[in-house]
């Protein structure tokens, strides 16, 4: 059982993870923190020493939120093709209500701080090394039995569905339209159709 | 020739943009902007009367910017496959030295403004649109001139073209590496090529 300052920090953490995925990092201060949270002003500096330290802590649960999450969806799928198509698939999910709103952490964080915060982009790059190579993985085992060809690059693979998939998802948020998302789904897997032996 | 208060307007909103594309919405203030633009601090308010009505015209301003210089990149170039790697290749330009840097302000405006800023999430969707028709433009021409078969579709391939190379543009800027937007543009060049008849 959690302990009640373990249970108040998460809770910071998860509300802070979606103040930061909604608004982004110079949109949430402590202010908005401490109200989402629901705590005594002094009582969030028990827990952490400044919104930075917060930010790391938060971003890291959303990003991993974000992996996890995609690793579920490819685990309920058998062969390659599909489990690519899961991982795609999991990107309309962020259009819905989720548990953390503002669609997905590695576009949201990678576009806020590449050019401001290293300390978050260096997240955002882990986080995105991992999603690159859990598609990585099923190619490898997709040639491994057969259901792809051994030519078909996993780096490439990961590029085109990863830009593909976040490009779309900024357009239909954009937009208010899940078309968008659904049209690069389609041309997606048209594409790894072809790769297909 | 414009009067010294029109440079003076023109200035703030260039400087102003160059923030905004780099640090967003939240993260410019007023103070800032005064900084860049280097003027006295009462004097930005003969100009504009707060933040948001800067934000409005400087965002308007780097939207047009990059639709030009699409529109530019397109003209130089005579047939349909041709127009289209031009757009692509557009966006190449933004990894380098540019006037206004930070990358798309399409993608940047886009991700900062669609769950918090409805008037520049709605000057995004105005600038998106633009750029869509322009591609879609192609398409019908190259349709036209026999390059392109006629049952393929000008809004599925903005969609797919748009997302793909904003997607990749952001892995480019989180990685400091062009090798991924390098990798869409090869994508959607071979994709590009299984429409012509």
């Amino acid at each position: 059982m959690p302990t009640k300052g373990e249970q108040t920090r998460e809770r910071i953490v998860h509300q802070s993870a979606i103040l930061l995925n909604v608004r982004g990092y110079a949109g949430t201060s402590m202010s908005d923190i401490i109200e989402a949270a629901g705590i005594q002003k002094g009582g969030i500096y028990r827990h952490f020493e400044s919104k930075e330290a917060i930010a790391l802590e938060a971003c890291r649960y959303v990003l991993q939120q974000r992996i996890e999450d995609v690793n579920a969806a490819v685990r309920s799928e058998a062969s390659a093709i599909h489990q690519l198509k899961a991982v795609c698939m999991s990107f309309l999910d962020l259009l819905a209500e989720s548990r953390i709103p503002g669609g997905c952490p590695i576009l949201n964080i990678a576009v806020d701080a590449d050019d401001t915060n290293p300390p978050l982009k260096y997240l955002v790059q882990e986080a995105t090394h991992q999603f690159r190579s859990l598609i990585q993985d099923i190619v490898h085992q997709g040639k491994a039995q057969k259901e792809l060809p051994l030519y078909i690059n996993g780096e490439v693979i990961a590029t085109i569905l990863i830009s593909t998939c976040e490009g779309a998802l900024m357009l239909s948020k954009l937009y208010d339209d899940a078309v968008y998302l659904h049209r690069a789904i389609d041309h997606l897997m048209a594409y790894f159709e072809t790769l297909t032996p």
